[in-house]
């Protein structure tokens, strides 16, 4: 049966990129500051980067800033996104960029509205309330979900890199930094091929930390480009054994280029140098 | 200056009650399946509670459920909390409980979202992406924010029970659960009287334990009702010495009795007995 990641792993050998497209219409980068404006900005990016793009990455925040035609126009964003797959004969899954996290039945509510309102394939979500807030995402046999584990931000440490006991069925007995628990329950729980993590590319060391807890999952890793993290080093240290599982998210390095398709063009092919550095 | 939380203690003392209501508009409560229904549903709560609230939280998630109409009906439902208090001739603060967290320039657009076009006065957020994932929230000086430290969900344990190491700087050199971490770092964050903290009515040993770790903050208390909190038990444990300092919140013991009204008032006096009892 198809599951999320079988379904994006095609779209991945389609078009030979592990390139997630962030859609995020900053006022700054818009020309008004209207819903139309915000939603043009992102089908531009969208038409000129769709031949390189594993996913396209809407985040939730700068639609819901204008309220109820924000959300009008993230409706229509997806769709198009939709559209243009067909148009090249190969479905691009869309990852809506939210970071929910609530008890079951709320949960519930907010996952018909990503997956059937919506329309999205996937969605970024906080795992603080644990396993009974993302089962209800999880019920959506074709639909997948990546769990924020070690963000890209600077106050990520506050929490993330707190120092957790192990548990006594733990190799090590000492502590483990707070995402490294959070990545061995994703990949405990991920029986199902719907769970995903969120990896910041930033702090590379961290990265194959996570690597090593979690040696089947896939990786949202944003944080190349505008924030800093190098590609080669970010691949280096946590692409998986098969040479997939990473998916490297741009979003204003891509949307302020001069030409935004020659850099998601750029992008994919250094990210396929790399990979043969690596001998994938 | 009026924060947040000095708003709040005004309408605490206007309405002697530390009642937060809750409107949840699930489903199962609406007799259409429309935003129409869900919008009429809570301000008939609104209408028959507001004297005895010391606070509305609606819940974003079944909103988002209809997607721009549900916005919409959001709005308008705000709208209305603040004419009903004008009417009262005493203003209730309105904490939209949507549980965001993300990254700074993200986080500004939702704070922009919840407080700006939707005109709350306060929201939940989840603290895993730490402070600066907060800093934009804060930076509304009349707006609040309560973060969550331990709900009231089963699955809450699975990282909020998680044993972490003390710092070098505590008293206690062992170990001590996330969730005492979390009201610390929200103690030491409440530096502008902003900051309250999401601990469930559940499990009244950690509320004492997150009482005792933040004396001086706001707790937003579900789990009394429905969830099987029980309120003496809960008020001893977390009420601030002040005998305030703890909003509880109640959703669907009060939208489902056959008297929303008389099941509110009857739940002020419950607290304001215990209250006296603890000689408050």
């Amino acid at each position: 049966m198809e599951t999320f990641f079988s379904f994006l792993e095609r779209r991945v050998d389609d078009c030979s990129s592990l390139l997630c497209i962030g859609l995020d219409p900053h006022l700054a980068d818009l020309q008004h500051p209207t819903p139309e404006a915000a939603l043009d900005f992102c089908l531009s990016i969208v038409k000129e980067t769709s031949t390189y793009a594993a996913a396209f990455k809407p985040n939730a925040a700068f639609f819901e800033y204008f309220g109820a035609e924000g959300w009008i126009a993230l409706q229509k964003l997806i769709s198009a996104i939709k559209a243009e797959s067909q148009r090249l004969g190969s479905m691009i899954p869309v990852i809506l960029d939210a970071k929910r996290g609530d008890i079951a039945s709320t949960a519930e509510a907010y996952a018909k509205s990503a997956f059937e309102h919506l329309g999205a394939d996937c969605i970024t979500l906080n795992p603080y309330l644990g396993k009974d807030s993302i089962d209800p995402f999880l019920k959506f046999p074709k639909k997948g979900a990546f769990l924020l584990c070690k963000t890209s931000n600077p106050g990520s440490d506050d929490l993330q890199n707190l120092l957790v006991k192990n548990s006594e069925f733990s190799e090590n007995s000492g502590f483990s930094p707070l995402y490294i628990h959070v990545a061995q329950l994703a990949q405990s729980w991920n029986t199902a091929n719907n769970i995903g993590l969120v990896v910041g590319a930033t702090q590379p060391e961290a990265l194959a930390k996570v690597r090593a807890a979690a040696p089947d999952l896939w990786f949202l890793s944003p944080g190349v480009g505008a924030q800093g993290g190098d590609l080669a080093t970010a691949l280096k240290a946590g692409l998986r054994a098969d040479g997939k599982g990473m998916l490297i998210n741009v979003s204003r390095s891509i949307a302020r280029a001069e030409s935004p398709k020659r850099a998601a063009a750029e992008l994919r092919d250094e990210i396929l140098q790399v990979k043969n550095q690596l001998n994938f």
